[in-house]
C-alpha cells in the first residue's frame, strides 16, 4: 500500500465546493470519478479541508491510498486526462502512510481578491469580490494586523451551535497588496473556522466605508460576538492558497 | 445626434465572436440588447473589427449614433446594469459625429497568451493556448522581429479567394515575455488580416519545436503562400487589447 500526496488546483465557480454532496456536483465527486477510471476501483481518498461553493483552490491537497505502484509523475499525467479543465493536479509525491491530507496539516494560507473599480474586470467576474468604494490599502493593512496573533475567533465563524469546537486559532500573518484595481489579501494561519476568512474580509470592509474604526477590530475580537462583526464576504473571492506540512 | 465612443472589455469564452449572426448568440447582439433597454429604441453602431469565436477582447471599441443626452459617465453605468458579467462598459466618451470606430481606427494591438507547462492552469483554461513543449523566448523574440516593418502577409491569411484585398500590412512592434509559466506575445499593426496573429503565433511555435529555423520566418512571408506558415494558433488565447485612434 502506498499513500500519494496529490496537490490540486480548481476554479471553483462550476461546483458546490469540495466535499461530496447528494444533489450537487462538486470538486470531490469529479476528481474521485477521475481517480476511478486510473485505478479501475474505488480509492480512499482525504481531502485538506472543506471549501465552500463557488471557492476556489490554487492549491488543495488530497491524499489517496493505493495499492498501484503507478510513479507518480505519470500517475499525475494520467488523473488530469480524465479531469475537466477546471480542475488540474500540479502534483504528486508519495508520503508516509500514516500522513492524512487534513490532520498532518500545519497551516494554510487563503488569498482574498477584490476588485475595486466602479465597473467590474470581465476576467474576475466569479474570481473576485466587486466592490466599488474606495480602499485604502494602508489602512486596511494596519487594521489586518489586529488578527494576527493567537485569539479566540467566535466573533468570526459561522457557527453550529450543536458543535462545541475550540474557537483558539493562530494567524501567523495577514497581508494585502493593491495591483492598479485588484486588491489581493493574504493571510495564514495554523487552521481557519468556518467562513473565517470571509467574515474577517466583510469586516475589513466595513473599516474601509468608515463604518467602524479600525482599532474596533480589537474589540470585535475581544467581543465573541458574531453579530458585532461584518458580513460574510462572497465566496467567489476566496482562494486556498498554499497548504503547509 | 451625438456620437459615443464606447470602450469595452469582454470574455470571449461564451460568444460566437463579435458580429451578429443567425444561429448563435455574439457580444454584439448581447450588446445591442443592452442599448435597446438603456435607449429604448434600436441605435447605429459599428464595431471596431469582427473577432472570431472565443477571441477575447480588453478593449474593443463600438461606436454609437443616439438623440440621447445621457452624459458620458451616467451611460457607461446604465449599460453595464444590462450587461451580463462577462462583457462591461470601460469607458465611454463623445466623439465628433463623423467619427467612425472601425474606419477611424490606424492602429490595433493584440495579445496573445500560451500556458508553457506540462499541467495546464484551470484559471486560464479557455484563456490561453496550452503548449507543453519548452519555449526560448529570447529566440522567439527575434524570430518575431522578422515580421516587424511593411509586408504582404498573404502567407498569414486565411483567405477568401472571392474577395482581392490588399495583402500589406505595418506591423511597428513584435515583443514577448515570460512571467512564470506564462507567455504572453504583444503585436501592434496598422491592421490585421483574417487570422493573421493566430498564423504567426503558430508559425513561431514551429520554430519554438525546430521544426523551421528563425530565420526562415523571412523566406515564409517572401513566398506569399499560406501552406508555407504554421497552423492557426487556437482562438482562445488571442485577445483585442489596444484600439489606437
Amino acid at each position: 500500500m502506498r499513500n500519494i500526496l496529490l496537490s490540486l488546483c480548481y476554479v471553483g465557480t462550476n461546483y458546490h465546493g469540495w466535499q461530496i454532496q447528494k444533489n450537487a456536483v462538486t470538486v470531490q465527486e469529479v476528481f474521485q470519478n477521475a481517480l476511478f477510471k486510473v485505478f479501475d476501483k474505488i480509492v480512499d481518498i482525504k481531502g485538506c479541508s472543506r471549501t465552500d461553493a463557488g471557492v476556489h483552490a490554487n492549491m488543495y491537497c488530497v491524499s489517496v491510498k493505493t495499492e498501484s505502484n503507478i510513479p507518480c509523475n505519470r500517475l499525475k499525467l494520467a488523473i488530469n486526462k480524465f479531469l475537466p479543465g477546471d480542475i488540474a493536479v500540479n502534483d504528486a509525491i508519495e508520503v508516509p502512510i500514516d500522513f492524512h491530507a487534513r490532520y498532518s496539516c500545519i497551516a494554510k494560507e487563503y488569498v482574498y481578491k477584490i476588485w475595486n473599480a466602479p465597473v467590474m474586470n470581465p476576467f474576475l467576474y466569479g474570481r473576485a469580490l466587486h466592490y466599488w468604494y474606495p480602499i485604502n490599502i494602508e489602512e486596511l493593512n494596519l487594521a489586518a494586523q489586529y488578527f494576527v496573533g493567537t485569539h479566540d475567533f467566535t466573533s468570526f465563524c459561522t457557527y453550529d451551535k450543536r458543535k462545541s469546537q475550540n474557537m483558539v486559532r493562530n494567524i501567523k500573518n495577514f497581508t494585502m497588496e493593491k495591483n492598479g484595481s485588484l486588491v489581493t489579501m493574504r493571510v495564514t494561519a495554523d487552521g481557519f473556522l468556518y467562513n473565517m476568512v470571509r467574515i474577517m474580509v466583510g469586516t475589513l470592509l466595513l473599516v474601509a466605508r468608515k463604518k467602524i474604526s479600525l482599532e474596533s477590530i480589537k474589540d470585535v475580537i475581544e467581543s465573541k460576538d458574531r453579530s458585532k462583526a461584518g458580513p460574510t464576504a462572497i465566496a467567489c473571492g476566496l482562494y486556498l492558497n498554499k497548504v503547509f506540512y
